[in-house]
C-alpha cells in the first residue's frame, strides 16, 4: 500500500530541540525565560509589532484580549460564524453574547459590509479572523469601529507574515490593526511550537495590564523591571504564559520563517497553477480568491465544491488514494451549543462554506511527488467527473 | 567570589530532549499527542488516580475545576489566604466571592476547624491547598463538606506523590480525594515540565464534561474514540492541553520520580536533622510540622523566623554569603487587589507565616557540600544572634 499523504506535517527548522537543550541548561525553564525574551524581540523589533507577549495558545490570547477590554455578561461581540470555536468561547467564558455574521459569498472571511446591521448600544467588539491568512478589509472594519467605539481584536490565528493594504496605499501587518491581536503556532500553522499563541497588544492602554493579568494578576512583570519594588497581587488574571521549552521550539522556527514562508507559496502557486489550468475544473470547484488588499502568506490551499455530495465523492476519492483532505469549521450559529441562543438568522455562505470547503494536504515537507499525486487525483476525479 | 547557591534549580534526567525529539517524530506535537498519553497512563495506572488531563498549567487545572463545578456570580468558595494567587483567581474569573481562611497556628496549613464557620447558603466549595506537599486535614474537610453539600478541590500544586492517612487507617494519595484536584509542574515542583499541570477528576460525573472543557467545548476526545460520528461545540471551554513537548519533557520526570523523590528526601532529612541539633536553633526559629496523617514529600523546606526583623536578617546574612532563600505568599486577604472586598476578618497566621517563613534552597542536584554551606549559614547566624 502506498504511503499516506497527511493533511498536515509539523516541520522542524533542526534547531528546535537544540534550543531546548540551552533553556534546560540556562537553569529556567518555566515563562519568561530567555527564549520567551527572543521571542518577543523577534515579534517587537523584526516584525516590528506593538507590545508582543507569548502566550499557551491563540484561545489563551484571546482570552486575555476579552479580559482586557472589560467584556461583562450581557456585552455582545460581533464574530464569523465560520470560525474556531475558540473565537467565540474566549467571550463567552466572561459571559458575552455572539451576535454571529456570514461569511462573505465568495470566501470565508466575515462579510464586512453585513457588520453594521448587528450593533447595538450593547456591542463592544468586533473579531475580524482572517481565514487562511487572507485579510478582512480592514478599511472597512476599522472605520465602523471608531464610528460605533468599538474594539477590534484581530484573529490573526493563521495570519503570521500577511499583510493588508490600506485604501492609501499603506501596507501593515495583519495583526498590527486592530486593538489587539491573537495568533496561534499550533501545528497546523506555518510557524509552529505544538501548541502555541502570542498577544499583540497594539494599543497602547492595555500594556501594562496585559503583562498583569498573563502573570496571575501579579506584577511580577514590573518587579522585574525594578519598576515597583515589590510585586503582589492586584488584578484578576491567569497563567498564561508558556513554558521557555515552548518559546526555544518557536524561536528556532521563527529563525527559519523566510524559508519556511517560500516553501509554503510555491506549494500554494504550484497547486493554484495547476488547478487554474485544469480542464473542467471550474465547472465543480472553486479556487481560492485573494482581494488587492491582501497578501497570500501560503498557510493553506482550500477548494470549494459545488455542493456537499461532491465534497463527500471527492473526499471519499481521495482517501481511497491514500490523501487525506479535510474540511474545516462547522458553522458555530448552528452548533448545538449556540443554536439556541443564536437570533435565528440565517448565514447561508458559512454553512457553504462548512459543507463544501476541502482543504488539500498542505506543509513545507511535501515533496513535489506527493504534491503531483494530489494534483492528479484531482484531475483524475475531475475528468470521471464529467 | 563564590558561586551563588540558588533557591531552585530545575533538574533533568536526561531523556527530556530525547523524548521531545520522539515526539517530533511522530509527526504529532499539538496537545494528547503519544507523551500525553503515557503520562495519563502512568497517573491513571502507577498513580492509581481516576481521570487524569495534563494542562498548561496548574493555574488552567483549577480554571477547569471552577468551570466544572458550575461557579456562578456571587457563589462563594472557601479557600485558604496563605497560597498562591492562582488558588483564588480560577473562581473570581468564574464570578464568585473569596472566603479567605487562616493558616494554622502551627503550620501554613488551612485551618480546618474554622472553615464551617465560614459556610453559607452561598457557599459552593472548599479548596485545601496542601501546602509544602503536608496534607490538610482531610477527613474534617471531607466531613464538613458532605454534610454541606459542598465540593472539594485539592489544590495539590506542591503534593505529588503525598498521602493522607484517614481516622480509619486507610491511606490516599492527595488529589485523589477531593471531588477534583490540581497538581503543578512548574520548575519549581518536584516533577517539571517549566510550566504545566494537571487535572484528577475524581467525581466521575465530571469524566466527560471535563474532556469536553479541556477540548475548547468540542466533544473531540470521544470523536477520536468512536463514540460519537462526528464532533463540535457542545459547551463552554478553552485550550487547556499541553503542547506534546511539555508532556514528552514531563514523561522523562516521571519515570524518574523515585529517584528524585529519594534525593528530595534526603535533602529535607539533613535540614532537619541539622537544625534538631543546633544549639541555640529553637529560639529564632521553628520548623515544619508533619502532622501524623500526612507524609512528606520533599516538596520545601522552610524556617518560620521569630519575627518579621529575624527574615530580614536572616535573608541579607544569607544573601551575602551567596545563598539565595526567598520568602514565600503574600496574605491574599490583604493583598492590593482583594483588601477592600474582604470581609475583614484578621487572618493572623496567615500573615504570620507571610512576613515570618523563608525558604531554603532545595532541589535534587543541590550537593551536600553547597547544603553545608547553608546550614553553617544559618548556625552563624543563631550564634552571632544569640
Amino acid at each position: 500500500m502506498e504511503k499516506l499523504i497527511p493533511f498536515n506535517k509539523p516541520h522542524f527548522t533542526g534547531n528546535e530541540t537544540v534550543y531546548i537543550k540551552n533553556a534546560v541548561e540556562s537553569g529556567k525553564i518555566s515563562g519568561d525565560g530567555i527564549y520567551t525574551k527572543k521571542c518577543h524581540e523577534f515579534f517587537e523589533s523584526l516584525m516590528e509589532f506593538n507590545k508582543s507577549l507569548l502566550t499557551t495558545s491563540c484561545t489563551d490570547a484571546l482570552e486575555m484580549a476579552a479580559i482586557l477590554i472589560g467584556i461583562e455578561p450581557g456585552d455582545e461581540v460581533i464574530i464569523p460564524s465560520y470560525t474556531f470555536v475558540s473565537t467565540a468561547n474566549a467571550f463567552i467564558l466572561r459571559g458575552a453574547i455572539i451576535r454571529f455574521i456570514d461569511s462573505r459569498e465568495d470566501q470565508p472571511g466575515m462579510d464586512e459590509r453585513s457588520i453594521e446591521s448587528l450593533i447595538n448600544e450593547k456591542t463592544k467588539a468586533i473579531v475580524p479572523v482572517h481565514y487562511a491568512g487572507v485579510a478582512c478589509d480592514m478599511d472597512l472594519i476599522m472605520d465602523i469601529a471608531e464610528r460605533h467605539d468599538l474594539y477590534v481584536i484581530e484573529d490573526a490565528a493563521q495570519a503570521i507574515d500577511s499583510f493588508f493594504t490600506y485604501r492609501n496605499g499603506k501596507k501593515a501587518r495583519l495583526g498590527s490593526i486592530g486593538h489587539l491581536a491573537a495568533f496561534s503556532f499550533h501545528e497546523t500553522k506555518n510557524i509552529i511550537s505544538g501548541e502555541g499563541g502570542l498577544l499583540v497588544v497594539n494599543d497602547q492602554k492595555f500594556a501594562t495590564r496585559a503583562e498583569i493579568i498573563r502573570e496571575k494578576g501579579t506584577n511580577r512583570s514590573a518587579f522585574f523591571r525594578g519598576e515597583v519594588d515589590k510585586y503582589g497581587w492586584v488584578d484578576k488574571g491567569s497563567s498564561f504564559l508558556p513554558s521557555d521549552i515552548i518559546a526555544a521550539f518557536l524561536y528556532a522556527q521563527l529563525e527559519n520563517l523566510e524559508s519556511i514562508q517560500n516553501k509554503r507559496l510555491e506549494i500554494w502557486n504550484r497547486y493554484d497553477h495547476s488547478f487554474h489550468h485544469m480542464k473542467g475544473f471550474e465547472s465543480i470547484f472553486s479556487k481560492p480568491i485573494i482581494p488587492n488588499y491582501a497578501t497570500n502568506n501560503g498557510h493553506m490551499y482550500y477548494l470549494i465544491c459545488r455542493c456537499k455530495s461532491i465534497r463527500k465523492r471527492l473526499l471519499t476519492h481521495l482517501k481511497r488514494r491514500n490523501i487525506l483532505a479535510v474540511f474545516h469549521y462547522l458553522s458555530l450559529h448552528n452548533s448545538k451549543f449556540y443554536r439556541a441562543k443564536h437570533d435565528g438568522r440565517e448565514l447561508p455562505n458559512a454553512d457553504k462554506f462548512s459543507d463544501c470547503l476541502v482543504r488539500l494536504p498542505f506543509y513545507p515537507d511535501l515533496t513535489r511527488e506527493q504534491q503531483n499525486k494530489v494534483i492528479d487525483a484531482i484531475g483524475d476525479f475531475v475528468n470521471e467527473f464529467h
